[in-house]
């Protein structure tokens, strides 16, 4: 497959509240060859993230397609407001990439098909509207085929939501595949899936098919890989989404869990009355809500320190997070996975028995 | 609201594969005028299910309608296949019901309102097609709200699916009427919202919103009520509907939880290569998930024993399982669920600190 070119629309929002953009511009096979953001016009993305490709902000998507010559395939939406909503500011943008031959990809609530002028655009055009959002209509409950996947399944699990799950997992991909290991990414969300290219929105499947539709994309992706890395959703103590990890847990019947943390994390995000409890007993209560489906553990620890500016007390951070987990732990982003790799390979994942990882030959 | 005079479709599976209209024959408010099966046309409901309000089993609406004088308000679905299709041949019930000016309500899969033909019949008479298995469009994540409901909120759980969790809710809630408990029943699927005229059916609720689902029922039956019974669906340690349990008891914050099983279940139904942990492991497992979210307590069990003839078997078997939970069980169908109420305000719940049921006054 030829690699998409594509333009990710992230007005006013660059980089800071652009969490998608940054994913796919770190995480994603797609080369990123202009980012609109209307406020931000002439700068590079350089001078915002350091460490991203770097590609020219512009105004339009107009502007981004003399940037890159021409040649673009595809315009990402980068961004969602509050609740998921289409900014109606967008649309010319949308209309000039439909008009330009570009498919459009969305991870919004707002599904860009259900949008009467769009879609009649994108049939004019013969191209394609992409909602990453909606969920396949052939989904159904699990039948528990997930226990029959041949790859190792690692699932990483979190404290709570927000905390960098999806992170952890491409990051702990990236460090297997490093090292030799045939792993790929599992997604469960709008982000994840936009990143990948394929997947599943946990979140917006029935509550009665969420085991199922993860089951279905580990099925998919068995037989091609040693190591699936899926990313968890929330938090089985958070008062709204636990439905969601509860499904992914015992959907992906996982083989190893990392659990995921933000340092200084005490409440649940946006539900602050309710208390985290210690970090021990997140290792107890994962392995045991899965034991009855599938017996697993804590192999690692992943500890999210963007709110740490020092290093050393980034550091501290990470062993204390690792002491009262009783795993390794790294953070992902910081240190990189090595760590995590290592303690999910010493614990029996990922290494592919015909091969023998690990052995002499 | 006057009482719904209603006709049960049932075409050749009343009464042991009618499960939804036995329920609602049982349980309802509605006055069954005539059950549709046209295998046992002829027959009456009495000679299949003593206990159960009489009415004549006829072979289509038009005999329902005479059987009735005329007078019915709505045909109820009261079956599902497998899969919850829509089969052809109810379809000249439908129609002739609408004809009639009856409303029709269904629970299946299949939504009567996607079917272009039965929709325009609807339109142009002027009655209602109920699908009670498609959920609002206005829900939304849960905010905690539950947390400030002021009736006491009993959930029923299960040690599997299919064990009796609505049968033992709405047992409940009668024997708690009878204490002069102003208690409800909260329905979560199709089978309870069609006795009860409402409620979200949870399990077809994206998963995101399945908490936030049980969350707006409560707040819209509270204050009108002293005690609400949430019905619980699937179970914890079910490989493919734990999803939608955790939602529900996540989402319902409940102050005690009553402890559903049937007799002789050892393993998951249809997911037979899974065995159910022992009994006791299930009141810590369900009271250390709801935890973070809800401090609460196992009050009572109720196990289902139809499947046990004895009477003295069936209730060995409810006080071992009472042993094994070690809180009072009850049989709600064989026993009545005088002794789970009990269990439940010596808990604390469903005493209307105001009126101080309990109290000598």
């Amino acid at each position: 497959m030829e690699t998409e070119r594509i333009a990710v629309l992230a007005h006013e929002k660059f980089p800071d509240r652009a969490k998608t953009a940054l994913g796919v511009m770190r995480y994603g096979d797609q080369e990123v060859r202009a980012v609109l953001d209307r406020d931000r016009t002439g700068d590079r993305v350089r001078d915002h993230v350091s460490d991203l490709p770097d590609a020219p902000i512009v105004e339009s998507f107009s502007d981004a397609l003399a940037a890159a010559d021409g040649n673009l395939d595809a315009l990402y939406v980068g961004i969602a407001p509050i609740g998921g909503g289409f900014d109606e500011s967008w649309r010319s943008d949308l209309e000039t990439a439909i008009e330009s031959g570009c498919d459009v990809v969305s991870g919004l609530h707002y599904f860009l098909n259900d949008d009467e002028k769009l879609a009649a655009l994108a049939a004019e055009h013969g191209v394609d509207l992409v909602d990453v959002r909606e969920p396949d209509d052939d989904l159904t409950v699990a039948t528990g085929a997930s226990g029959d996947v041949e790859a190792d399944v690692l699932l990483t699990v979190g404290t709570d939501c927000s905390v960098g799950k999806m992170t952890a997992s491409l990051e702990i991909v990236a460090a297997a595949r490093e090292r030799g290991i045939d792993a790929a990414f599992v997604p469960t969300g709008q982000t994840g899936i936009m990143i990948a290219g394929w997947g599943n929105p946990i979140d917006r499947v029935v509550s009665d098919f969420a085991a199922g539709a993860v089951e279905e994309m580990l099925v998919e992706a068995d037989g091609d890989h040693d190591l699936l890395v899926v990313e968890g959703q929330g938090s089985i103590v958070h008062p709204a989404y636990s439905a969601v990890t509860c499904g992914i847990l015992h959907g992906s019947m996982p083989d190893g869990l990392v659990l995921c943390h933000a340092a200084g994390r005490e409440a649940v995000h946006g539900y602050e009355s309710f208390s985290l409890p210690p970090i021990g007993e997140y290792v107890d209560r994962y392995e045991g809500l899965a034991d009855p489906v599938r017996e697993t553990a804590v192999v690692a620890g992943a500890l999210n320190t963007r709110d740490i500016a020092d290093d050393e007390a980034a550091a501290d951070a990470v062993a204390s997070f690792a002491e009262a987990a009783d795993v390794p732990a790294a953070d992902p982003v910081r240190d990189g996975a090595d760590r995590i790799v290592e303690a999910a390979v010493d614990a029996g994942l990922g290494v592919d028995e015909r091969s023998g990882e690990g052995d002499d030959e």
